[in-house]
């Protein structure tokens, strides 16, 4: 049994070698930005730059600036703030439009679109972090700017290049949307307050993630209607226990904030306390069940909510990033939920 | 060692027991067309119904009714006229558009949309094998305007629903396309002749197809430029062992059906031989050696052309199809191409 500050020292040298094995390898010096396919000897064997990892990546670097005295280097920040201004100079599919290219050549060329939001919301989440790490209120200015002109879409907003509204097609509501939404309010709020809009903007993510917590909450299911009723099929029966995971730290954050000031005792946060409680159990707890391999240890791509097998090919293959969202809701953010989490060995099955 | 007589009665026994599983489970008696989500006892775990999956069904049942004396039973060719006219009737994106919905809910209902043509194509096919078996010309007649429009598409023509056109995108020609319009060509002027503007699509097929083939002939790359140069990384190295293998049989009944008439010597063929040898050596026989696992043995699902790893996660997977697409080439179609395959003993690596 490793104890937490066994694992504390653990991911702190784990830390330090993973950001310095990006430093050397993926900085672009001459058009800024970062290059992210990397063999295991650094080389670049693809030098696309994928927006979602240069805002990422960018977040990262200035996070850690802000928050970390090791980290404090001025080269960190320089690294984010060059690939802050590649996505500006470079990252909209036309001049003043919020609409963001996918993927981008090494100079900054478009190569691709993807017609859900998160390309937008990846460069909105960088850029609110390299202007609070750089303390230039441009770029926090431009990230809320981007994650306004999301939420208006996903509302129905028309949108430049946005998905095709074919008659007769039901829309449905994935998993991914509320809870990006979800941690854009959450970064763009943290420290203050006061930004009536944004805080709604978080509201609503944690509204609407909740129409996925189904079946009296023992499932998450990736897409709903927008009413939040169970679609049929596959599809609908879809879960991914790394998306419910994600969802749950994120959910206990805007928990925690709503709260903030609160008495340790979770009784003190009144409804604040119950959807905290809500989301460790359906959110964290269950999907820690239902997602694990019993066989071989891990968490699966994704299930099938009645036992079936769902159609993704990838779906019994263990990914990483489900394993870090594992690891987020026992980061020490959450002091007044602490209680409703149950010892692992008084879990049962679904 | 197998036998090629031996193969066949298995590959008939294979058949008939397939056929039979899908008599029994795949039909919906009140709407029409096919489920194809089926478990392994028959039963229906999402009532979907897959377009390409469709027109695929239609096809299989039409051409056995066909060409096949013990599969003439009336009751396949009423279960793919059923889906046929469930295709017309529900299909369609809005009535007497030629765009088709890529997934239908059981009434028929359009549920998702792909961009790319595919959906068009395997109606068409269905449709065109309907009318032969059928002897109803209007089943032909819809196939080939579906061809047409299909066609017109891909060299730019306007679209509803197309995919979007953003400025400083490159283009690029994905691999199934030409191969998937040299297959219609094929199937919609087989046994006939005297159809100019289809005889155009085949060619046109067959021609672009051949951009694929790169580095002197050494690879078949999924994605080129429309000129038909390489593209920089890991999308511009996509190998697809069952793309060029599918493609390599398609070709070569290209090249029979153009040489149809010239005897069996392959120089007799002129061009079309030295095509058909380049059919052989670069679609067939160097795919089945750089798409093979020499360690476990078949063939993976995607590869990189310089040897590094694809970013599709099912890349080593061992699908189904690509190893059906194996077995196209030695079917009895191509006999004046025959003296071209070397004996498998005499292949070394690429």
């Amino acid at each position: 049994m490793v104890s937490l500050s066994e694992w504390r020292e653990r991911v702190a040298a784990a830390l330090d070698e993973t950001l310095g094995f990006w430093e050397r390898h993926s900085h672009d010096p001459e058009h800024g930005g970062f290059f992210s396919c990397l063999s295991r000897d650094g080389s670049v064997y693809d030098d696309t730059k994928y927006v979602w990892m240069q805002g990422r990546q960018i977040w990262v670097y200035s996070r850690l600036y802000r928050t970390f005295p090791r980290f404090r280097r001025p080269e960190l920040l320089e690294a984010a703030r060059a690939a802050g201004e590649f996505l500006l100079r470079c990252a909209r599919l036309r001049p003043g439009s919020p609409r963001v290219a996918f993927a981008l050549s090494r100079a900054g060329t478009p190569l691709r679109l993807q017609r859900a939001p998160y390309s937008e919301l990846f460069c909105a989440m960088g850029l609110d972090e390299l202007g609070r790490a750089t303390g230039e209120a441009r770029y926090r200015a431009e990230a809320r700017q981007w994650v306004l002109a999301v939420w208006g879409w996903v509302r129905g907003a028309p949108q430049e290049w946005g998905p095709p509204r074919v008659p007769g097609c039901p829309p449905r509501q994935s998993f991914g949307v509320p809870m990006m939404l979800l941690a854009l309010g959450l970064q763009l709020l943290e420290g203050g307050g006061g930004d009536p809009q944004i805080e709604a903007v978080a509201e609503w993510g944690a509204q609407r993630l909740l129409l996925h917590l189904q079946r009296g909450d023992q499932v998450v299911l990736e897409n709903v209607s927008p009413e939040g009723q169970e679609l049929g099929g596959s599809e609908g029966r879809l879960m991914n226990p790394g998306h419910a995971l994600e969802g749950g730290w994120l959910l206990l954050q805007f928990c925690a904030r709503r709260g903030a000031g609160a008495p340790g005792a979770p009784g003190a946060l009144g409804a604040l306390g119950a959807l905290g409680a809500r989301a460790v159990a359906a959110l964290v707890e269950r999907p820690l069940q239902w997602g694990w391999d019993p066989q071989h240890g891990g968490l699966f791509a994704f299930l099938d909510a009645d036992g079936l097998c769902p159609t993704q090919l990838e779906w019994p293959m263990k990914l990483w990033w489900p394993h870090a969202e594992a690891m987020g809701p026992i980061l020490p953010h959450f002091p007044p939920f602490l209680p409703h989490f149950r010892p692992i060995s008084s879990w049962s099955g679904p």
